[in-house]
């Protein structure tokens, strides 16, 4: 959720009954405190900060989350072992974010509170092992008794309800709120999530760390560098730097990296967080209850 | 199910009360008449013959089943528009395996009876957009009205419940039953497949037509001339010729092509197709009972 879900986000999803969470992966301590700042302004509920732990930035947004007090950290992209005692001694919640039964193994090891399983079908960075959410969650499920919560292809209540069907205890939807009206990101980007079809997000750049994103000029480039045998020194020249913010920030569709998952093709209004909420559990309820009295009874 | 599902699977199959299916990509006409022949004294219940119609027997296996009077034809890997009349005039319901709503449109404007979701985890031949069980249930959900069958990462009760949970109306089961004792897979196989942990199948051939296999010297052999830009022509060349059967039937673990989906990894034991059939009804219901009386209520 790099340049998507800042305060305004986070905040609106809290107010609205979830976890919001603010993803630092795109500012400094300075930016981040800014925007928790304004957070507390705009709700009186919990909220979280996600922190990518490859991040250049990790260690300082690691201090300043201690430093206010910040309940409950997202950590992905790293080992949780680095910073968690400092985090567990201030009474902060560690959730990980992992794609393999591998990592979270790892990550329960190192004492976290809760797994996040992500799946082939997120946005954005993703496993080498291309584990989609149907079989990952019930493996994640087999190895941990941590709450599990799912991520990856669910952006409905529909979703949700098929993700705890397989043993998740919640949801994290990133895809569905980057089209909300609270996510930061640039208009164009919010609109293009809108204009998707099936096959519109592919995963890229596996010689360096998969990426799935909007196929765009910027992405054939990459295929085509791929299909040509481009080792990873060629790839990262390509990628450059700043690409993410070009694409989903500054709106640049065909020049820039647009991180986005594969179920951005059902999607197609831009609603606010609070809207979306109310619908995903009222589409979770109903499904529930259509389950409850099906038809498929054996 | 090229090489496991014979007359013995799929007789076991509608014993037990499922539909079971012959899957007839590696026989001529000549062969699968005996597998019917076969099946029919094993079953007074109802049985199907799957079709690839790419397959180069596909004509006179058409011939065969419309002559057979076999009730349920699944037609894959081609367009079910060229051989669907003479199916239908003679009462034979259809269903086209379908892994994007652009199939589905043109399978449902050829008049098919019912449709197979096709998801990325699933083993075999998949679709070049890479779309999940998660995202593909229910995109043809929307799109269409026809019986949506889901496959690809189903291997349990839960599964089940998930897949229906998005949409759909009933399951297709692979690879759990390629690991059945009355598979006609070569026990070798069976066993490899008990062995898979996560990462152990991978979509290779994408230059070709993707297929999911088992990640064995032979997927390292296309792997490795994959990345470093083989075309097309190169990756048929290492392919050969009876790959398939090399690996599936006559257990070369390293230098055949075993086509297996992902949820391998949570497979750990060969059953009998009735006990397995039993377990998923099973889990199915104490699942859809947990669901309902589940805490997770809004």
């Amino acid at each position: 959720m790099v340049w998507c879900s800042g305060w305004k986000l986070a905040s609106a999803v809290s107010n609205a009954g979830g976890l919001g969470l603010i993803g630092s992966g795109s500012m400094d301590a300075a930016i981040l405190k800014i925007h928790i700042d304004k957070a507390r302004q705009a709700t009186n509920f919990p909220f979280g900060v996600n922190i990518p732990l490859i991040y250049s930035h990790a260690a300082e947004i690691i201090d300043l989350v201690v430093k206010e007090n910040i309940p409950v950290v997202f950590t992905s992209a790293g080992n949780p072992a680095t910073y968690i005692n400092k985090l567990k001694d201030k009474g902060i919640k560690v959730v990980h974010v992992v794609s393999s039964v591998r990592f979270a193994e790892k990550a329960e090891k190192a004492g976290v509170d809760g797994i996040v399983a992500e799946g082939f079908e997120a946005g954005g960075h993703n496993g080498i092992e291309e584990t989609t959410s149907f079989t990952l969650i019930p493996a994640l499920r087999k190895s941990t008794s941590l709450p599990l919560i799912a991520a990856g292809g669910i952006a409905t209540g529909r979703g949700m309800l098929a993700a705890m069907a397989l043993g998740a205890d919640g949801v994290q939807m990133g895809t569905r709120f980057a089209a909300s009206i609270e996510s930061s990101a640039h208009i164009n980007f919010k609109e293009k999530i809108l204009q998707l079809k099936e096959g519109g997000t592919r995963l890229y750049l596996r010689k360096v760390s998969p990426v799935r994103m909007i196929r765009n000029a910027f992405a054939i480039e990459i295929e085509n560098a791929e299909n040509r045998g481009a080792d990873a020194s060629e790839l990262l020249n390509i990628l450059g730097t700043g690409r993410s913010k070009k694409g989903i920030f500054e709106g640049d569709l065909e020049g820039g990296e647009l991180e986005i998952g594969q179920i951005s093709s059902i999607i197609n209004e831009i609603k606010p967080a609070a809207k979306i909420i109310e619908e995903v559990i009222g589409e979770y309820n109903d499904a529930r209850k259509e389950l409850r009295l099906s038809k498929y009874k054996f």
